[in-house]
């Protein structure tokens, strides 16, 4: 039976191709626009690579990406010591010039459609492994989440999105969803404007409290979760008549994630961080047309407001 | 006679009025847009409080701010230690609860022009005073500088802004313009980018080498430079044609921006930190319209490519 590892790598290989074609169905009715795919190395290719698939100026997804990558390398002692807070598993190298083999495999993907009455959605799954020196694990566990960043509040899509994650997360354990979905409202949370990024969804990390082949059938669950509510959100959005006004505030809108993605998020500061990181890759998550204006405001009583409000105070949409 | 705070915060309120003045010059003669002036105060107002001073919209400046602030405070003694470093005169308070006073006021100004072919710039000069009880100053620095982004390089652009600040360190101290053009230079540095946020101009922090009376004037002069070149470079660019494809590589540069601002600036950081901060008065140094494309590179012989280089490779411009 082949290694977690490999299943992990096979699923986010076979779901980057699903997601591209759930998103091109939308594209190539009306334009060729398709994702760019774009192999990459590191600089030392046995350190892995990934696949980046991009799309920009598309029809329906003014921007949108949906990146894997597989990287293996060594971790000094000092990486060791941070982690094993969080795995007691792991085994500290006794010298400082003993470093532990890790492998980590993810699919981050973010998608920004052009009608500002669509939402922005963001999703990563990835899983972790630090290994001895004959290969076996020595301590793995998952992470990511979804979650969805309306402009435009629709309280069914919310509730669609949150439900499919919630069904997804049952499989494993019913505890999941009611902790992820907390854990995701805190995470997506722009402290300085004292408002959350978006109307959230799930997020877990360091997740090894179960056999890690439920885990893995939890991320494909997961997985399909996004893909079983986010094209029916797009279908339902996309083709609504939006004015000037409501791009602007789309716009703005947009300011606030580009806020968090680089103040706050720690997967963008990680990456920025990391030795010969692929920076295109990681910035590619921020929209395209942003704006920020001084002391804007949604008038009272607005359906802007009403979007407003709800990202200020977080909602339970299942119950 | 006064003490040099009352002249500082005298000197910021006379500067905030010349550099609205010089700026409204170039939109009244086309449109009634002028700065908004909005006064506020701290929530206890015996702390303080400033004067801001923003147009948007405008017909040559798309997003500008000249902000003043005038601050009185208490200093906790972790704070006195963390500053003690830089000042050896500052004594630590014996009990935790014993606080020193301090004063800071300053002038913080951007100005984003709409026109591609004008450049973006920024201001910033500050007094800070940490008190006795008694009111004496118990040590005290000035720190500021201001710095040029242009989209479109133009080189005579660049020698005039520098050289008038050259002119006006030069007052206080020969050696102060090539070592605040080179801490400017190493300031304003994207990381990530492996790139500079503009050409650079002058950069200094803890000042205190002289009597305070040379370091008020050299900062008086400073101000003085500024309005003596940027002025005469808004004239010689805000009626230069341009297209689409420039107001995109605009747009896309002020990316970058936005990327050294939310990420390196120490002012944005140390500014969304402090409780009950100003959030709107912080963020309003973000341009109005921002664009990111992945994977965007200049044309290989470009005039963009051209200013690319010379963010990447900073330029002595005086020699």
């Amino acid at each position: 039976m082949t290694v977690i590892r490999d299943r992990m790598e096979q699923l986010i290989r076979a779901k980057q191709l699903e997601i591209v074609k759930a998103m091109e169905r939308f594209e190539t009715p009306v334009s060729a626009q398709t994702f760019h795919l774009d192999e990459w190395t590191r600089d030392d290719p046995t350190e892995g690579g990934g696949i980046s698939a991009v799309i920009q100026n598309g029809h329906v997804i003014e921007k949108g990406a949906a990146n894997i990558s597989i990287i293996n390398g060594f971790l000094p002692p000092a990486a060791v010591r941070r982690m094993r807070a969080d795995h007691s598993s792991l085994i500290i190298p006794e010298n400082e010039d003993d470093k532990l083999p890790f492998s980590v495999c993810g699919l981050s993907m973010i998608m920004h459609p052009k009608n500002p009455k669509a939402p922005t959605t963001h999703l990563n799954y990835r899983y972790f492994e630090v290994q001895n020196t004959d290969g076996t694990p020595q301590a793995w566990w998952f992470g990511g989440g979804a979650d969805l960043t309306p402009h435009y509040l629709f309280e069914e899509d919310a509730k669609l999105f949150h439900q499919k994650h919630k069904d997804a997360l049952d499989i494993a354990d019913p505890e999941y969803y009611p902790k992820f979905k907390k854990w995701c409202d805190e995470y997506f949370y722009i402290k300085h404007r004292k408002e959350n990024r978006g109307i959230g969804g799930i997020f877990f990390d360091d997740l090894s409290n179960k056999d890690p082949e439920v885990l893995l059938k939890m991320c494909e669950a997961c997985f399909d979760a996004f893909l079983n509510s986010y094209p029916t959100i797009l279908e339902r959005t996309i083709n609504l008549p939006y004015n000037d006004e409501e791009l602007r505030w789309q716009q703005i809108r947009r300011g606030r994630y580009v806020e968090f993605n680089l103040m706050y998020d720690r997967g963008t500061s990680f990456g920025l961080a990391t030795p010969n990181a692929r920076i295109e890759s990681i910035l590619v998550s921020l929209p395209q047309h942003v704006s920020w204006e001084y002391m804007h405001e949604p008038e009272k009583g607005s359906i802007e407001e009403k979007t407003l409000e709800v990202l200020r105070h977080p909602r339970d949409w299942l119950n």
